[in-house]
């Protein structure tokens, strides 16, 4: 399987869509692509991801996993790999273009957030206004 | 804010990865930005995901969602969103390459599940081995 | 193991916190048992969970899993009871007694939720004020 | 609203189960309590409990949340019951005895982690077979 997208810049929200769509497509499997069920299965890699942590203080799990070996990282992508499939998948069942999405979200969030109003706080939107 | 990445082809997950670098950066958010802090927001946006589905039935969220008015289609659109902006974080924080490891996912994959196998099946890959 | 509890009306919230904290205590357990820790270990469960009726759809998940053989309905069950499990250990790890807040919760739900306002609606309580 | 169960020796799940029957029956909410409606729920409310802790480190989140106030606590208390409230209905509306399924499980975790072979560890019980 050729991967989509630009290996110089990383992959690309529409050609993995499109990819991920012609591999359920040709097992079969877009019966079992509903909303519904991609969330669900989406909750669980987030579960297998949050338990490659759930025993791992902050102190262990710093910025970088410095104290994490190569399979415990490898594990790590796996799972992000998971969440991101599954979301995508979502998305294009719910027939919503994520990329658009992502980048109105991304205008919403630079007006909730001024630089100046919430630098160097964790506060909740709500209170900068 | 300019959204990074070819609006022909959709959003690029390295092209985010830095323009949330920089959001954050901005912000003087790094400090918190720790892999297990990511980890809960993303699981605290999974949830908001997922409020919008519970009292749907799989009747009222077939593909495309086609019962859904432009304002619940919207919310969707941003709880995607913010899943993926904190899963783009959480693997930076992690300095692990979001790409490269979904890259690899996909060929693990295929190898999985291969289609005359799998074909019409949602049995897990161990069945097929 | 003993169960506490009275088998005629069930488990009761304290008799298995005091048992978790023993098990806990017996194995040394204690020192991974922070809040955070705990949360995401209940996100595994959940995680878990979620799993088994990822590829059900409404249909084949009716109330009573009426389609379910006794190994899917018991796997469902060991899901449901370490969710439990972690959840009790969560409370009692941020000293918070479930039970007192369980009974607060159910005082607020019934004044969010009044019978006459709401029969046979699933919207948010914030739409009966 | 009368909380079922013995004040002296907190809540019993069984008095729970019946109660919310109750609570749900009355407001004509059975049609909406479906097994996958509800493990929806349950993945919402853990996400508004992960909110709660995902800007605060493990520092920040020590046993017994000593920096916590009144407020954040009893928060963290609401969503730790809404967690359970809805465990409860999951398990009823899938027919499962959740009293049993503890009890089965406390049972099959004290045979997986004998006290001798996994003390101070957190490794999975697989490591000790």
């Amino acid at each position: 399987m050729h991967a989509s997208g630009d290996s110089l810049s990383g992959l690309n929200l529409e050609g993995l869509r499109v990819q991920l769509a012609s591999f359920a497509a040709e097992r079969g499997w877009e019966k079992f692509h509903t909303p519904r069920n991609l969330l669900l299965a989406l909750v669980g890699e987030v579960g297998e991801l949050s338990e490659l942590f759930q025993w791992r203080g902050d102190e262990d799990a710093r910025p970088g996993l410095p104290d994490w070996d190569d399979v415990a990282k490898t594990r790590v992508g796996d799972e992000l790999a998971d969440v991101l499939l599954y979301l995508i998948r979502l998305a294009d069942a719910c027939e919503i273009d994520l990329s658009q999405a992502v980048a109105a979200k991304l205008q919403k969030n630079a007006t909730k957030y001024p630089v100046q109003k919430c630098f160097g706080s964790s506060a909740k939107y709500t209170t900068f206004q």
